[in-house]
């Protein structure tokens, strides 16, 4: 059938739909959806169809084609367009097994992957996927192509292969944890070279990419990234893009909806970030804690299967289970925990968060057979060098000192209810406080911890103060942390 | 936090969801598929939000209302509303028990359901709820309790409670088969109440309200539908309603995505449709064929389990299997159908589609604890007369005869390719020429069946009539019959 495209002005996301009327679509046996081709030339793409009975909106004869579909496939305002039914791709069959408790060779869960990242399947037939991987579990070697098929379909950085090429990656849910920015410049300075991609805040308050970028910007092109780490071995630079929601992105929103967190999904979706700049050797950092993502048990099972899993990807895996039970460092929010850093490197600063780094530093120095030590590296100021060597090539000011960088103007100190020793941290509600606060979009927005567990407080003494960029949003945070009970404070 | 409302003025298609924008978003740790409540006055309801990046679309400070929301909630242009975050409805933990394959209970299948209808789950999250189902399958009693959620979250007709009221149901696939329209004025004129409600078509060429309303019209209001049924003791009206998308509708669209069809969801959907009128006994009629929508082993699986489940809910319930190979009767399409009807009635017509009706009019009447004999019933005039009074009580002709039936103008012969017996009929091929040509927007589009499964014909000889209201049409018919192998036709 031939219809006439009529723009919609209206944005989906990322879906890649078109809208018919709904008479036209009765008559065409077309039903909400399905799929069909549009052809214009010697060109066709399949897109999801969507049903309306407004007949302003998508009058029948016309097809309506929203923004992100106009952005695949260029289309002219009363343009004549070809349309005709489509199957189901092949990938719904192979979500079909997987529900049914099949195992899927790799070719099966490459084409699921490319599908989903392109838009050819919709949210809930994704979602039939992540039930078939949460009650069937998924093999290792499952785990190894789903990895794969996530590398294949995202934009990769094409970093120079190196025959030791060292990695790391933290789990989520403990504030600041800013190892990275230690652990980067460390390993620079040993020689090593580390082409660092970092990650965005999702929930939290502030992702190792968004505190770095107080100090230097992070958003660079492949060349420029290549050309930053030839010339001083080593990045950390944003690993996202703005054009390309990534197969792992797109999995993980749908596994939220239920809480849902296959295990085989979660290994392929962190291992994929590594292979996709070609590391050979990755420390993975696991921490515990009543509040933090994974717990004791859970942490030792990954440990083991991320070790595993590395091995059937030749990368050479080690997983440690570290404390996750209060803040690493003071600062949360980008510019509170980029000072904790330059502190740091000043000489001074949050000693867990220096220690943690020197740790898994050692670590990593080990994997990547070197000798050098950590602490070294740092007191010698060497790491400081590569540091801001780093800085200056991403463009930012090689000679930012702590005391430069800029907090919010408006600020609160959250005093202690009561006098005794904090027992525990809620720290959901300590990023949830930041980001009220403005965190990471105030870069200066967030809060400092002037006490940490297992500390003692008196009665009226300030635990932390919030910083905001304005006075509503510092209002509105201080609301929050004074209607809930962040801390548990007794006489042992 | 406080918004400002901007409509969108676009339509969601009965998904109640807002849209704000990232930066908001991102302040205040939401994400796509969150909830939010929306707090106006006393007033406030909980709704999904999707996010924007356009800040053109929806600026920072502002919340995007559509058009569906518009109508649960109305809102003025720039009004200030209050947000607050809302936590996943219990009906998410509930799917998640039954995706882990724990059985649900009264209450939990309630709250899905009522959920489901009211969009405050998401299609993806449903789809989890039906991957459970089909993967673990139902126990009876889940069945019994999704039947009476479906029912409960209903729009009811509210019909008078009789001791016995008979109805009956005939599963898909099978063009024409509308035995509806012979079994209603049979089992009226013995005496039995039947307020019969029928659908439109979905995906087939017609429903039984589809082809009715050739003769009179078939959306009444409850208090209209009460009165035929106590003035003339039957009617045959349309089921749905423009208003509300049913729970079953829902769930079975979310099915097909991936062909799934868990059999507790089936039985649950049909007879909650009968439960709905207040149904005593009821007659299933499953066809089965090699186009039809069940096995002749999935049938009789089927057949069992509609006994039990009705015995559940204190129903009685029969199911029989039947041919369902070619079509029943001879015209497929809305006018073509009545057609057949009237043609029955004059005394002639498809005597397939009278022997069949006059079959399950024969159970029901047995069922009913009825003497009277259908055959006689219907040769008396006594049906026809019955036939007529409902026809003048819906407002529609009661002197209509079967060459007052229009059919379209514009017409195409078929021809047979060879010679031989008709040995198989693709019905679905069948259904969608029907379509193609029209059928059922077009109520005097669709086909007439010259020969049957089983005849013989002769090379070139005509084997169906195509009638369209449009040349457009009759050729994008023709074009689909010509280029398709219809039937399989064979010396013996």
């Amino acid at each position: 059938m031939k219809l006439k495209v009529k723009h919609l002005k209206i944005e989906t996301g990322g879906r890649l739909i078109c809208l018919i009327n709904k008479e036209d679509s009765s008559r065409f046996d077309i039903l909400p959806g399905d799929r069909v081709s549009l052809h214009k030339g010697n060109n066709h793409m399949t897109f999801l169809v969507d049903i309306t009975s407004n007949s302003k909106q998508v009058p029948c004869g016309n097809i309506g084609i929203f923004e992100d579909l106009k952005k695949v496939m260029p289309l002219k305002e009363k343009e004549e367009v070809e349309i005709t039914r489509d199957h189901k791709p092949d990938s719904i069959k192979f979500i079909k097994d997987k529900l049914e408790g099949c195992e899927l060779n790799k070719e099966e869960v490459s084409r699921i992957i490319k599908d989903l990242v392109h838009h050819h399947i919709s949210e809930s037939e994704a979602a039939y996927f992540i039930a078939g991987c949460y009650i069937h579990g998924m093999t290792l070697e499952e785990s190894a192509h789903l990895t794969e098929a996530i590398v294949q379909n995202s934009l990769k950085l094409e970093v120079p292969r190196e025959k030791i090429l060292v990695d790391k990656h933290s789990s989520g849910g403990v504030p600041n944890n800013r190892t990275t920015m230690l652990i980067i410049p460390i390993l620079t300075a040993s020689g090593l070279t580390i082409p660092k991609t970092s990650s965005r805040s999702i929930t939290s308050p502030s992702g190792t990419a968004d505190t770095m970028e107080v100090l230097a910007p992070v958003e660079h092109k492949k060349e420029k990234i290549n050309e930053i780490v030839r010339k001083v071995g080593g990045c950390m630079v944003w690993g996202g893009t703005r054009d390309l929601a990534s197969a792992d992105d797109l999995l993980i929103k749908l596994e939220k909806q239920l809480d849902l967190d296959p295990q085989g999904i979660l290994l392929a979706s962190i291992l994929a970030k590594k292979s996709a700049v070609n590391s050979t050797h990755i420390l993975i950092d696991l921490a515990v804690g009543p509040h933090a993502k994974h717990s004791r048990a859970e942490a030792k099972i990954l440990a083991k299967n991320f070790k595993k899993l590395g091995k059937k990807l030749r990368m050479k895996v080690k997983a440690i289970i570290t404390e996750g039970e209060d803040i690493i460092g003071r600062g949360v929010g980008p510019a509170l925990e980029a000072r904790d850093i330059l502190q740091i490197f000043e000489g001074e600063g949050p000693q867990d968060l220096k220690r943690k780094s020197i740790y898994m530093s050692n670590i990593l120095l080990k994997m990547g057979k070197h000798k050098a030590h950590a602490k070294e590296l740092l007191d010698s100021g060497e790491a400081e060098r590569k540091f801001r060597e780093i800085i200056k090539a991403q463009g930012g000011n090689p000679k930012v000192k702590s005391t430069d960088i800029e907090l919010g103007k408006h600020t609160y100190e959250y005093k202690s209810k009561k006098g005794g020793r904090i027992k525990e941290v809620n720290l959901k509600l300590i990023s949830r406080i930041a980001k009220y606060a403005g965190a990471p979009h105030d870069k200066k927005a967030g809060l400092y911890m002037h006490k940490k567990l297992g500390n003692w407080v008196k009665k009226e003494e300030p635990i932390f103060t919030i910083y905001a960029e304005t006075k509503t949003k510092l209002e509105f945070a201080k609301e929050e942390a004074e209607k809930n009970n962040i801390f548990s404070i007794r006489w042992i």
